[in-house]
């Protein structure tokens, strides 16, 4: 993966169904609410608060839970991505 | 359970009106002001402010009451939940 | 009483028109900005602000003046209780 | 006066159109922009900042120059009264 | 004058047409975006920030530029003012 | 020049189209969403926060870019200048 | 290049589609919500916070993704640029 991002951002690769039923996670047909379960591909250093790096709560590989309207989107080699705050992000599935 | 809520975000399980009644709570019939009661089911590490990690206030099994307006609902291996912001809690009901 | 405030909020109890007259406040019959008087049933830990818990100013028995539009309206065993934050909370009747 | 104002609150009493005129103010009939004279009857312990209570600038006593639209209307044993917060006191009339 | 300003602000005259042109400013005649130019008359012992007092920049009688639709306009002994936080201040001439 | 800006203010001077494009900024004719050059006049001493002051990073005679709908425009001895705030200038042209 | 940002503004020259096609993106033909690819020109001396310089998180050379409706459009010697504020970058690609 060849996306750095910045600050407190991560880069995220949406999981599809099949995945998403492995992990035990079964989004409703009503996905309008629903948050989308992605895989952290790339993590950001970490936002600088009063001059200091507040350290990220998510590494490379975690599966977790953020409101599919958050973020961009970006298509690498083909593939999609998104790029969201940390802060959007509600939950790692374990 | 397997969801981790990530800063001060916590998973609560909504509590069904039977349950309700044993802990001497009585929703109105005009549900649309009050609050509902839900059991802490996951608690995050808490949120970090100005480089200090502050400490959760409600634990894992805490009955709590929260506006049914707040948080975003996930169904997790059949079971729905909630994710919130713990600003978002009312009180706690002991 | 079984409710536990989090952080900066109050559970208050509404004072009736008769109790009311007791203290010496009359409320006008126009009554939409007029503020409302109540007892304070729980208070919370305070609200912690820069990782220092910030003590509350009202205490369990005072009497007080609130915007009746503040806060969330709740039962408990019946009887109807209001959560509010204490920054809404405008003076202790005395 | 039994109200004891929270925070950096104030209890005021709006002055008259004839005590107004002895303290030199003289409002003009286009009152909808002017500010409207009032006595100091109560005061707040102060706002608390950072941990730190931060001192009032006004007392009781003094005669104040406010936003006849800042604060809340209250009445107290048949007076009308005033909350305000003291951010929203424009001078003190000397 | 009899009027003390609170915190950050500064009760200040209106310059005239005539004062106007002697300090070399010309206000163009369609006035709407262009500053007014005023005279200091009083002085706010400055905002508190953080538990500090922070020192005015501006002192009796210095000449200034502000918009004219900052403020407040008050009437005292026949003659207005204008009661303006010092941050609406825009220039001093000299 | 007679006009000293408050606090994180500048005074700057609109280079005409000439000056503009000696320096080699062209400026399109559709100007909308085009920054204006300019050159710094006066210099506010910086604003203070947390009762500190901020140095100032344009200094007189600078050479800027700004957007031309920021800051306040007036006509001092028959010349036009603005007053804007440093947060407004986009970039220094050397 | 003769333009200095200020603050934590970046100057950046747009990648045109070919060179985007080199770096493995591939923009999609719905170019709304895509983020726009482009390499920094110019790297400002980073913001003051708390009276602190924030060191910037890119230099000159860089690569980056940015949304394409941030920042503002500048004409130099004929070649547009775009300043935009760090924050507005969401990554680097290496």
């Amino acid at each position: 993966m060849n996306i750095k991002p910045l600050g407190e951002r991560v880069v995220i690769k949406r999981l599809e169904a099949e995945e998403t039923t492995k992990s035990g996670i079964v989004l409703t047909g009503a996905a309008k609410e629903q948050p989308q379960e992605a895989e952290v591909i790339a993590v950001g250093p970490g936002a600088i608060v009063d001059g200091k790096r507040i350290e990220m709560e998510v590494k490379i590989g975690d599966k977790i839970l953020y409101s599919k309207y958050a973020g961009t989107e970006v298509k690498v080699s083909g593939e999609e991505y998104t790029i969201l705050k940390q802060e959007d992000i509600l939950a790692i599935v374990e």
